[in-house]
């Protein structure tokens, strides 16, 4: 059974407890003969997709009235994958979502790293540093480079640690994120979690 | 006497308790005969007005040893204003500065509204919502343009909230964040008066 989470930019396979990536950009899904089950954000490839028969939609199969219309549905199947906990996703953007016994309660979305360093990049020369995901956010930043990563991390770590629950990391920046939650757990596959539950309850599995 | 913060699209001018602006692209600092006390961020504009003899530059008389060397010469007239509190400065960046009995204790930086609000467009064509300043910042989103106004806005008010001193606002944008922190006092000439202690302090005034 192979799953598929399709991105913006790859398409991220899950088979038998292993993930890999293609480059969406490159990757011909036609060339998949087995059948596929997938989520996908980019509506451009969700439309060429309808044609492939053996490439299944797992959205349609989704209860979206525990969630809200435009949320990202990889957004929804993090929170598929968990009964308790916050989900720190870390892609482009960062979506961080809390699930209470199985609820989803709400969530909110930050710039990604790479986006919020143009951010800075973006509003004066001055604020051209790499951030520092080193920095330590228990003192007052007295340096250019520690300001904007404190400002970018601590603000993020401080309202996600407020929750008081279990942290789960996923995405492709998870690592780095880990240096400031380093008491979460990272996750790579959370997603396919989330979707093999949708399947076991729609018994497509 | 006349007093001006001089910015990367501004001059701003104080004088007699009023304050008033001049586009920086079309003011001609040379057509001014009276005494001016300035601060600048812009290195080109300070270049210019070295030729100018009753241009003033501020800058000279600060004790850097209390800041840091990159710090811009207007956070620090801000905390120059001011004995106990946070700063926040509302302008393209917002500077948080934290001052205890007259001692810079450090601070950070956040991008300004106009600067995140483009770096969530950046990201994805499904993030282009104005910021919504009267959010619920009580309660997690359950729709997109929440869910960003929310990341934005909570995380700073939860970070300045969490120093629990007196929070002074000033800049371009000090009434939108006054709805984010309703007991901060809005000051837009709080520089003038860091400004003034300075020039006291030199015997300038």
């Amino acid at each position: 059974m192979l799953l598929c989470d399709i991105g913006n930019t790859t398409y991220h396979f899950f088979l038998k407890g292993k993930s890999y990536r293609e480059d969406a950009a490159l990757f011909d899904p036609s060339t998949i003969s087995e059948k596929v089950f997938y989520i996908c954000v980019n509506e451009q490839v969700k439309e060429a997709l309808k044609a492939l028969e053996n490439w299944i939609d797992l959205s349609l199969h989704v209860d979206f009235t525990k969630y809200y219309k435009t949320m990202g549905v990889d957004r929804i199947m993090a929170c598929e994958a968990i009964d308790n906990g916050v989900v720190v996703d870390t892609g482009s953007a960062i979506t961080v979502d809390v699930v209470k016994e199985g609820r989803f309660e709400g969530g909110f979305i930050y710039p990604g790293a790479r986006a919020m360093s143009e951010c800075y990049k973006n509003i004066s020369s001055a604020l051209i540093y790499s951030f520092n995901f080193e920095v330590d956010l228990d003192r007052m930043p007295k340096n250019s480079q520690d300001a904007i990563s404190y400002g970018y991390l601590k603000l993020l770590q401080r309202e996600v640690n407020s929750y008081k629950m279990d942290i789960f990391l996923t995405g492709g920046d998870a690592m780095n994120f880990k240096k400031i939650f380093p008491a979460s757990s990272v996750d790579e596959t959370l997603l396919f979690r989330g979707m093999t539950n949708i399947m076991k309850r729609a018994d497509l599995c």
